[in-house]
């Protein structure tokens, strides 16, 4: 078993705790995609359900508590994806839910939090700077801070998808996943390393936004000054040194992608799965793209963990004249 | 119970010869739908499974029982949904699969159905003359001829959908469905008048394809000289008596839309849900944009049955240029 933060009983008994519309999601082969791979590829589908993308998972493992603790307020920062689904999971249970992102995020995500009744803070900068502005908050009215990738819930949540893929027959070879503050590769990670060691987890990240990549390599925390990615999802420059241990521990490869191969995974997906997916859950695909070698003929599955796209960015990604260019 | 050829414990039975990748697919409020429609709506989405529409359900009961039974091969006609899953289901099974279908049927389609490794003859022609080759065919080989919506296994395939809606909480007021052969109508709307009475069963069908609306209407089968809709799934001319009788008692309306809100629901299907879908699939959702008041403030659930487009198509009708006009 590996020794991360996680464990692996836990995760299991988190699964009752979790509105069962955001389990047991759909892993199918998509042969369809497959000509173009030259691999076997399945998906874990991750965005059909009320908020189109895995992190409520973690988010109702996090209100859950909350609420039976007789809390009645959370604040998390987020690029999108983990206020929208705080926001659910948090009107679900009668929690004022504060939200803080960046004002560059997709206007797709940032509406939708604001229509599920939450508070919605914008910032001036990236999504680091959101982390800041949320921990003053949460410090000022004396709430919970829900910190992604750092809180366990947020890690065993989206390890609930391991014990699913764990679950299934046939077993792949490898699992992408993409990696952003670490929550969905430490979580699945770590179950797949617990229930099924001899499947290969590969991390995949912008090589726009490599901050915890270069720190998986390096085996040590390495920031980076910037970011320059369409994958809004998982664009954080300050990795968390609790996050890469477990990370240390559970990742056989931590690979970095073109910005040209997310558009063309996101283009694969739709025109041969029919598949709606933001860049960042297009990263696995543009990691086969990238080192066909590496797959031949073996069977991967990727996670689609999230569909939240701006329409019109999304026409443009995949639209007749992207195709061409 | 309503009174048909299907029986709802023969339905409950059939789900163990179902591949479990078809059952259980996912039902979820999409919310953000709602500002366009007026009305609460549920998505059941039958199109994440690797032939991307409900048809499977059927063609897994119809192929399990050739397969205990010692025959080798099965033959279909099919607007390209049924013969690609017949086809997977065949091919899992050591069947030979013979589809036959229009030329005019969409590329995609007909592309999938020979990767899927069945023998496809193309007719010059529309479903219906498909019909009558595909049962020439059956003669002459003396094979089984799976005839879509006549056969119990396709409707008590399609009726395992029912099964997952009527078990789901909360309850719906109304459950809109395409109306094409009749299986899925008839199917769906059994269970539900047999399990939950009080939730009513719309079919939709394109006025540019109105044979069975129009038989149910005037109680007796009406057929048409020629269709003229994208929604290739539900095309067909020549409506069977014995599905009409069925769908008598248990459709509670059928109604007919235009081209222009089949385009308008595949739009607001992927803005703001992220999800592709063939016309006959946005269906349900053209119904409510036609009539707004006879559904405000209920909750509707639309099953959306099948996502396979030509990507070419799909981005004209879903593109900016179509949005403009």
């Amino acid at each position: 078993m590996p020794e991360t933060r996680l464990d692996t009983a836990r995760i299991r008994a988190a699964r009752e705790m979790i509105d069962p519309i955001f389990l047991d999601t759909p892993l199918y082969r998509c042969e369809a995609l497959e000509p173009g791979l030259g691999c076997a590829v399945s998906v874990k589908l991750e965005t059909a359900n009320p908020v189109r993308s895995f992190k409520a998972r973690g988010t109702e493992l996090v209100t859950s508590a909350l609420a039976a603790g007789g809390s009645r307020a959370v604040v998390c920062a987020s690029a999108g994806n983990l206020g929208q689904a705080l926001a659910w999971s948090g009107r679900g249970r009668g929690l004022d839910v504060t939200v803080v992102a960046s004002r560059f995020a997709p206007a797709a995500k940032l509406d939708r939090i604001r229509a599920l009744d939450a508070r919605l803070e914008l910032v001036d900068g990236d999504f680091d700077l959101a982390r800041e502005r949320a921990a003053g908050i949460a410090r000022y009215e004396g709430i919970r801070l829900v910190e992604d990738s750092l809180d366990i819930e947020t890690c065993e949540g989206a390890a609930t998808i391991g014990l699913e893929l764990a679950g299934a027959a046939p077993s792949f070879d490898a699992v992408l996943i993409a990696l952003g503050g670490g929550a969905l590769a430490t979580g699945v990670g770590h179950v797949v390393k617990d229930l099924a060691p001899g499947v290969e987890v590969i991390c995949v990240q912008p090589a726009g936004a490599p901050a915890m990549t270069l720190s998986w390599r390096q085996r040590r925390v390495v920031t980076t000054e910037t970011t320059d990615t369409i994958a809004d999802g998982v664009a954080g420059r300050l990795p968390i040194a609790a996050v890469l241990d477990d990370l240390l521990q559970v990742a056989d490869d931590a690979v970095l992608v073109q910005e040209t191969s997310i558009i063309a995974g996101m283009r694969l997906l739709l025109d041969h799965a029919g598949l709606v997916v933001e860049p960042s859950a297009a990263l696995g695909i543009a990691a086969i793209l990238e080192d066909r070698d590496r797959f031949a003929g073996r069977h991967v599955v990727t996670i689609v963990c999230g569909g939240n796209v701006d329409p019109d960015a999304y026409r443009r990604w995949t639209g007749p004249a992207a195709r061409e260019s």
